[in-house]
């Protein structure tokens, strides 16, 4: 350890300490216990701070991201464009610094901060880096080679994401992912011995992880850089056990005290004092410290621009994959490769949408090397799985090859959701789908959530979406989904009613460059309806049966879409006239224009919303509701949708009495709003 | 093994096969492979079929709940209410055997089918009882000494909720809990060497459990017997892993045909000819069998009768205890309780929701001992544990004592969710809360859906409720989050706006029965309101300011309702009335009478609605939403508020706005409703 070593160690400490101290919030305790590892580890990391897109660099995830007071610093020392001011408006309003890592700050990979999530995120840039690796490798050619290393804490361990990711990243043998895991005893709630007794060590092991033990991660550098060594030589994923004091330096350390409040003054003080800083100064850089790490952050850029001549030489000698891998890196899909989305008419048989589902799949998967995912164990009921494809597996199993584009994911809906994360994050325009029911997408909340905050464009393929999944029954049957995704902001939730709706949804989807999508998609069979259209749905919602001067609009979605169509001619027959918008998608309707918008939903004609579960975010659009605002049944589809009326005649029994209750009424347009501005509706993206 | 096990066995099989086909829906694979381990439990375990709620009994979950014909089977066998034609009417609608258990059908003790959820019911069931004995046992009374087992496969062992819970059950040190594990290597996608390679025991012996293994699961009885014996004695939870073969006997047995489709007629022809039994026949049961498994049943009844005389001497030994548990027993609240409850006016100081319910907690903490509860590592924040609180822990440990009524969950969200659901399934009254940020109760989603769906009444104590938590930044706050807990049916979410609702939060959350609550909590201080109270607060909504004859009512929650407040102000000066609504709970307000229901929100008012997150269900109440359909900033708390406009001015500028669109239009309240029917809205409770 060079008198440098300790220096720059110390240098990230109290830059950390005092980035939380001016913010008056945040967490210090785990920053100047890491400071160490992420000093050895960051000197031998391959980036370049000027160009953090470089899909060869190394990527460094900090899974505790509460400690993101050392992300900050290491970013700012080594020459991101992170200033000191960034620092010192740590977590204020606006700035380039919030209270935990966001994506999109430049050296940041993945948001971070709700626990697990992110060594789950590291796990899904291994599997990406595999399967990069493996397609477009070639003798003499290492396009890719880059390792994923992470930080996590005991709260990370504790969390389930973690374990489902954990086991799977075990299974799969990834040799590519290195993570610490900061064993330091504290949580929020004081000695983890109150709540987490487990042998960490032997349960990754378990898992298929190696596991090596650095007992003084305070100080033994040798030993930090020795375990990086022997972990880039594993066939498997590697912790370093890392056991330190948190808050090291502090007169608090060891205790929960330095976990989440800023240091004190006198306690700053000292540690500055002790470490040969000058007290009277924040945010003091010795010049030797950034010297030092601009070397490695030139190297990085040397490496960047050696990897920019073989890439070159790489198109030359490979044309066809080097053109494809540029038009990744760019960003952008093949031209044309919409045209292999299929187009159905009413002449069509009745499918159900998972089918249709498959049929996108199987049909553009071709066109579209970036398109990898696969199902929650749930292949034979999701159809996620195009028939000549290969499994992403350690080819040692004899079970796939680690080019493969399909996902064994295991009943693991959480891990997978925050897999498809770190795929995406990983770069090169990989589009992540994974399957699942409906209802178990729900598992998985914590990672949808950050795929819309963090702009990820993954998808969900969730079939069985409703009451029509029939006898599994209530534990199975969706009535707040859809309700709970439509309130997250960034995420579109597709229900599409057909097959053309279900190429809309997947054009939609695979076009979006920021905004994750959920697709919806019914167990049961549905027929092609007259008049659906990709280009239409594509509008997230447009009118399919237009009345001459409606007497009502029947809004429906998905399997209730044909249903309501039918419900037309019965309300036809009592001499009332019906038109029948289709919302394959709220938040893609939701940024038409107020015209378009109001063409669909117009004033002066009352408004009812059919779907087969939860009214309550439906009230936006639709002046009355029929929906299931309970849990529902085990049955046969047709006896449950019988059971609760979802027929032609029991819409048109709603229908009836809509039109009866609103007639002579001045009636708006629920979409007539007094007052609106976009800063409430869009975030970054 | 004598013949007569191996013909209750083999009955046990046909009988469940039968019942799949019969439905022509389900899963015979796990209750052929089964039924040997089930047989060798059921005929050792303690319960009373005439009484399947005796508080002594030993539980049975049934983790990988698509097994449930085995159950049913089971049941029936044992004389519940439930008969052959029940199981003909498997998977049909309203029949009393729907697709998975469902915890309402007498002798299934939670409702399971969602992976992972069972095992982790089955650990707070086996809290609940550690905490119930030790409380309530006396020398010479042992009141409760009951095993909960459980069975569960790889499906539960690869979710992340199952790995939360088992590694509490270690570090718990529940010698009460013993579990087999279902080991036949398939799942929905073939053999778990696609996605699940860990080594299982390795795994739950990392987690501090004891694992045995039966390697001949499909014929050693004596195995699994002796492990059973042996599994009682340890004072670890155990797992007895059971290698067996999935749909054993069938032409099929070992592949993932025989999961979740019912075998062929010749299968089972081939099959029942094999066992001994007429193929003509179905739901054929050998007398002898039902008239071994009746004599388990006595003996359990006379069990339960000999428990009931203990009883009676304990009340008179410990007539305090023993009214106390009688009462307990009863599901009853000790009259008088509800005067602990805080009450407050205007004049006491601003204080914290938190902050408020910490008080509602100790105040009432001594008057319920059936209260217990814990948080997911943010004790300190949260404020979930009363001052003289005792922790739950082995006191082996020194940091606790079995009796204790505190809980150190770790961080681990779902696990929390679905052990409470655990140990409110054990009976006894038990009233169980958890705390976590608001935000992280998403994680939770699939236990609390289970709360809701089983009629759980637990509590989640959510603090740390919106952008008002300042700093820690969107990762952290909540947007989507109270519309998907509004969307599902049958569970209250109060955001209290003051020390009043707050108190009335947990009023109602206690003595309900069978709803689950959620309690959404701040972080920032917050006046005490004129004009509130535990009375109106009850009713879900009520008029906190009336004007006379409003030009607009603003609704507003938690700890917008204040700055509501002061908007009246800043609009009277402009000459405009507005009355002001707090909405503390939906699901409760939504209970009430029509016409309470329409003199909060009458025709002829222009309604708009205030909360600092989506506004995606609140067009239910208002005309005009006010809230955030974007993602959170990091900041302090004030500065965020200012920034989306949360102050009486950004309030009264959109109800100025409000009143200016809605003049001279005619207007009805969005409660006046065209159509209603309760067979939408309540399901069993």
């Amino acid at each position: 350890m060079s008198a440098l070593d300790i220096k720059s160690i110390n240098t990230i400490r109290v830059l950390a300490v005092d980035t939380v101290f001016k913010a008056n919030s945040g967490h210090p305790g785990a920053p100047m216990g890491l400071a160490p590892a992420a000093h050895v580890l960051f000197q031998q990391m391959k980036f370049n701070p000027k160009n953090p897109d470089w899909i060869n660099r190394d990527r460094f995830v900090l899974s505790n991201g509460h400690a993101v007071a050392l992300l900050y610093t290491l970013l700012h020392l080594y020459g991101y464009s992170l200033t000191l001011d960034d620092l010192k408006s740590f977590r204020q309003i606006n700035s380039k610094t919030p209270g935990h890592p966001e994506a999109d700050i430049p050296g940041v990979e993945v948001t971070t901060g709700p626990l697990g999530q992110g060594i789950a995120n590291a796990v899904g840039l291994a599997i990406a880096q595999a399967q990069f690796a493996a397609t477009y490798n070639k003798p003499d050619f290492k396009i890719s080679d880059n390792y994923t290393y992470a930080i996590f804490g005991d709260g990370c361990m504790m969390e389930g994401v973690a374990s489902e990711a954990c086991s799977l990243a075990g299974h799969l043998q990834l040799g590519n992912l290195i993570a610490f895991y900061d064993d330091n005893h504290i949580s929020i709630d004081g000695d983890t011995n109150s709540a987490f007794t487990e042998d960490v060590t032997k349960r990754l092991e378990s898992y298929g992880w190696e596991v090596l033990w650095v007992h003084n991660g305070n100080e033994d550098l040798a030993a930090i850089a020795a375990a990086l060594e022997q972990a880039k030589k594993s066939s498997k994923p590697t912790c370093i056990r890392l056991t330190t004091t948190i808050g090291y330096g502090s007169l608090l350390q060891g205790s929960h005290s330095v976990h989440g409040s800023p240091l004190k003054a006198d306690d700053i003080k000292q540690l500055k004092e002790k470490w040969g800083f000058d007290p009277s100064k924040t945010f003091d850089v010795p010049q030797e410290v950034y010297d030092s790490y601009a070397k490695t952050a030139a190297a990085g850029a040397a490496a960047e621009a050696e990897w920019n001549e073989l890439f070159s030489k790489y198109q030359a000698a490979y044309p066809e994959l080097g053109a494809e891998l540029a038009r990744r890196l760019k960003g952008e899909l093949p031209a044309g490769w919409e045209k292999n989305l299929p187009t159905y008419t009413p002449a069509d048989p009745a499918v159900a949408s998972r089918k249709l589902s498959e049929t996108v799949l199987t049909k553009i998967q071709a066109a579209l090397p970036e398109l990898v995912g696969g199902s929650a164990d749930l292949t034979g009921s999701n159809l996620t799985r195009w028939p000549s494809a290969v499994d992403f597996q350690p080819p040692s199993t004899g079970l796939g090859e680690w080019s493969g584009r399909y996902f064994r994911f295991g009943v693991r809906e959480h891990g997978m959701g925050a897999i498809m994360n770190g795929i995406s994050a990983f770069g090169a325009n990989y589009k992540a789908f994974g399957g699942t029911f409906l209802n178990f997408v729900s598992y998985a909340a914590g990672a949808v959530r950050l795929s819309a905050l963090s702009g990820h464009p993954i998808i969900w393929v969730a079939t069985h979406d409703s009451i029509g999944l029939g006898e599994d029954g209530p534990t199975h049957q969706p009535i707040e989904t859809l309700a709970h995704f439509r309130a997250i902001p960034n995420l579109a939730v597709w229900r599409p009613a057909d097959g053309n709706e279900t190429s809309a949804a997947y054009y939609q989807a695979l076009t979006s460059t920021h905004t994750p999508s959920i697709i919806a998609l019914s167990r049961q069979n549905l027929p092609q309806l007259e008049g659906s259209s990709i280009e239409k749905a594509s509008k997230g919602a447009y009118t399919l049966v237009a009345a001459d001067k409606p007497d009502v609009i029947i809004a429906a979605t998905g399997s209730e879409v044909y249903i309501a169509v039918d419900s037309v001619k019965v309300l036809a027959a009592q001499g009332i006239k019906a038109s029948v918008v289709s919302v394959p998608d709220f938040h893609t309707f939701d940024r038409q224009t107020e015209e378009y918008q109001l063409s669909v939903f117009p004033d002066g004609v009352p408004i009812l919303s059919v779907e087969v579960m939860s009214t309550a975010v439906w009230s936006k659009y639709s002046h009355e509701q029929f929906g299931i605002n309970r849990f529902g049944i085990s049955g046969k589809a047709a006896d449950i949708y019988e059971y609760f009326g979802f027929t032609p005649e029991g819409i048109a029994e709603r229908a009836t009495k809509t039109v009866e209750f609103y007639k002579g009424k001045e009636l708006l347009s629920p979409l007539h709003k007094a007052f609106y501005s976009a800063k409430y509706e869009f975030h970054k993206y």
